[in-house]
Parts: structure tokens; sequence; C-alpha cells
């Protein structure tokens, strides 16, 4: 990587909307001052495609764009194929910080599974790398990122300080408009989805379903959860982890146990 | 859904190889004998889909196979898809239990993110169903899925009785071969892929990357992980969760709190 200075941090780029989207030419201007950029994200949108990987076809990485600090690679896979194709093939060595986004949309509570946004942040915390996944309340393909920007920045300067342990990652949601109120590290809202199907007959007269239906947020008394502290203007901070057991289960189920 | 009896236990069935799969069939055929049981599985091979949606395409629910206590839905979705639809749309009523697998191979350590095995599981623990993913460490088409199946049954009967508490999936691994030694409950062991492409030349001289490498235990000297007693000849169940929080580190990111 003799295009990167060496003493500067290196920081990758990932996201699920793609290679052009707004979100992710805001976010890079603003990684920039804190280090050298290599930006590997998909040629198109893999919006929902969670920690999806391609398995039964080759990868290509093309090179977008290549000036001093920042290098573009456009790759034909999911935002996680981008993270291990990056940090395994591409970048030489292992990048200081992994920043997925600036989404179009937000990715709070349980779209912490469904996001490839967070896919990538997911990712690069199972590699050991620091991760944050950035979210904006807004899906509209011109949203205005500049104040989630300076947000973004303020978590993204925390990260590079602090560091993050092994093993996690940062789901970053934050809200829109002009009027923030602050910022907040809460935890995951227990939610699920509702109507989550439009069905209608196609041309042929056959029945197909659409997914579509909203988010309900099964705790709204709850006010330190992501859900919550994002409709009372603040930008919702939530540490996540790799490691999915339920310990205190375990000791329940050990009943279970079974030797031959 | 008047085809299917009152009384019994309706138990919704998906996986990620498709409904020609021998571990899905192994897996209906033993179900059979706990309730009714409703097939929603993919219309052809999505692993490695881990929890992704369909969100850019309608879908469609073929029925491919009706009889007294088992209806089988084929769906050109995502096995997350699959789940959703046969909840909201094809079931009539909440299954008392959702079934992913058989799969061919493993889904030990971090795969549960990778898994579309897993995602349907998953998915039903997001609404609130009592859930279990089932793989047998053999990738083969033609796997042996009858010693896999008697554990499989031992499993279901465990959570028809107990339940499981509500956001919680089981992930269980059956290693292959004639000779097991029993179950144990145990947790998700650390780990990582290694070596994780093959780099060629195409036919026309461009670069491309494929998917490969193999799984790296992190904690190889702990006993008590889903890798571990597999490899001791044991069914690994591993309870897990759909929070993601991680809570300890909660306290430790407060100071980066910012009120306006």
């Amino acid at each position: 990587m003799a295009h990167l200075k060496n003493k500067r941090p290196l920081i990758l780029v990932s996201n699920d909307d793609g290679i052009k989207a707004g979100g992710l030419v805001a976010l890079v201007k603003m990684l920039r001052s804190f280090g050298d950029v290599v930006v590997a994200a998909p040629d198109q949108s893999y919006s929902a495609m969670s920690h999806a990987i391609t398995v039964r076809t080759p990868l290509y990485a093309k090179v977008a764009r290549r000036e001093e600090g920042l290098l573009v690679y456009k790759i034909n896979g999911t935002p996680v194929d981008c993270v291990k194709l990056a940090i395994k093939k591409l970048l030489g060595r292992k990048p200081d910080l992994v920043v997925s986004g600036i989404n179009h949309g937000t990715n709070t509570s349980i779209s912490v599974h469904y996001s490839g946004t967070l896919g990538a942040a997911r990712e690069a915390a199972i590699s050991h790398i620091p991760s944050i996944g950035f979210s904006l309340l807004n899906y509209s393909y011109d949203a205005d990122f500049t104040l989630a920007a300076q947000y973004a920045e303020r978590v993204v300067n925390f990260v590079l300080h602090n560091g993050l342990p092994k093993g996690t990652f940062l789901n970053v949601n934050i809200p829109d408009g002009q009027q923030l109120k602050g910022l907040k590290v809460v935890r995951q809202c227990k939610g699920h989805w509702e109507e989550e199907f439009i069905e209608r007959k196609d041309p042929r007269n056959k029945d197909y379903y659409w997914l579509s239906g909203h988010f309900c947020n099964l705790e709204p008394e709850a006010t330190d959860t992501d859900e919550y502290v994002i409709s009372q203007g603040y930008v919702a901070v939530v540490p996540c982890q790799i490691d999915s057991t339920n310990f205190e289960l375990i000791p329940q189920l050990e009943k279970m146990n079974y030797e031959l």
C-alpha cells in the first residue's frame, strides 16, 4: 500500500447502499481528516442482506478512484464480502478501524440482524477490528448527511482513541433533522415487525406477497433503548457483541444433557 | 387450516438447502410423530444467506405436496422470507414450534451469523415462537441423517414440553458418524476464518477472488464450547438470543454521552 502514508490510521469503509450512496460519500469526506481511507463497497445496493456471503460465484474488485490518502474499490458482493476481501486481500495490513454507512434508513432494535450495514461492522468485529455502523433515520436518496457526519465524527474520534473490546461493534442510529439533542449509549430495544406482507395478484392472476409492514416497539415504556432515545432526538449508540449465547439459560437447559 | 387437525402441535419447518434436501426430508419424517407439519422452504439452495430478506421482488408460495398432517410450500425466497411468509400469511395460526434444517454442514461458533438455517430459527425467535436449528457435520448431498434425526427428536421433545424463553432459539450441531456419545448444552465458541480467498485469473485475464478458507478455533483449550464437544463426539446445543447488546460495555462507553 505504497500510496498510503505509513503513520496515519488506516480506515476501511463499507456500506450496503452501494458505492455511489450519499451516506458513504459524506462518511468518507469526514473520515479523511482522521487517516488514510480505503473504501470497499458493493457495486450496487445490497440492503437487507444481513451477514450474507457469496460462496458460489467469484468476486471482482475494481479500483474506482485512487488519490493521495484515498483508494476506492467497488466489489460485486455483499457488504460482508467487501469487508472480508478488503481485510484479507486488498489492504495489505490490518485496518485500525472499520466504518460502515452512513445507511439511508435506521437500523435500531432487531434491524441489527437484517441490516447489511451492520453485517459489515459485525464482520470486522469477528476479525477483532474495532468497527462502527452508522444509520440515519431518512430513507431518501437525497438525504442530508451533514449533521449525521458531525455526530459520526464524535463517535469515530472516541473509538480511535479508546478502542473497543474484541468481538464488539457499535450500532449508531442518528435521528433526521436539524435539531439533535445529543448522544446516548443505550441497549437494543425489543421489537418485531407487523403486517409484513402486501398480498396481490400478478398479471397472470397468481398470488404474490411483497415484504412491507411496520416496526413495533415491544417495550415503549423503556427509556434506555435505541428506539426511545432516537424518538427523543438523541443519537443512539448500542454496543453489540458477536457472542449470541444466552448464558443465563444454560443451567436450565442442562437437564437435556445426555451421556451414552 | 382445515386440513390440519386441531389439537396436535403445529410445527413449521424450513431450511437453507432447499426443499429437496435430504436433511429436510429426514427432519419432516421425524417431526410428523409430534404434530401437524407445514414446510415453507426455499425452492433452491440459499446457503450462507444469514438473516437476509427479499425486499425488492415479490414472493410466490407454491404448494408442492399436501396430505393428512403435512403441507409443503416452496418459496422463491431466503430462509427468513420463508419463515416470515409462513407465520404471517400461510399458516393461519401461530405455530407451536419452528424447526430449521437439518443443515448439510455444521453451524458452530460464528457460523450462527452466516447460516441461513439459523436465520430461519432466529426469525421465529423474533416472533416469540420456540425454534431450533439443526446441522450435521457432513456437507455431502447424500449424507445419512438417521442418527441425527434421533438426536433431533430428543431436542424437539424437550422444547415442545418445556418451551423456550421469548427471543431465544437453539443452535444444535450434530457430529457425523455412527458413534455419538450423547448431548451437551454449551456456549458459542470464539473463532474466525483463515486463508479466506482463492485468488486466480479468469479466462479474460482479470483477477478474481473466491471465498474459501478454514475455520480457526480461538479457544481450543475451552471444554464448554460447541466446537469442543462436537470434536469429542457429542451433540452440541447452544441457546442463542436475539438481543446482541454488550451490556457490560455500556458503563464504560457512557463517557461518550453528550447533551446539547
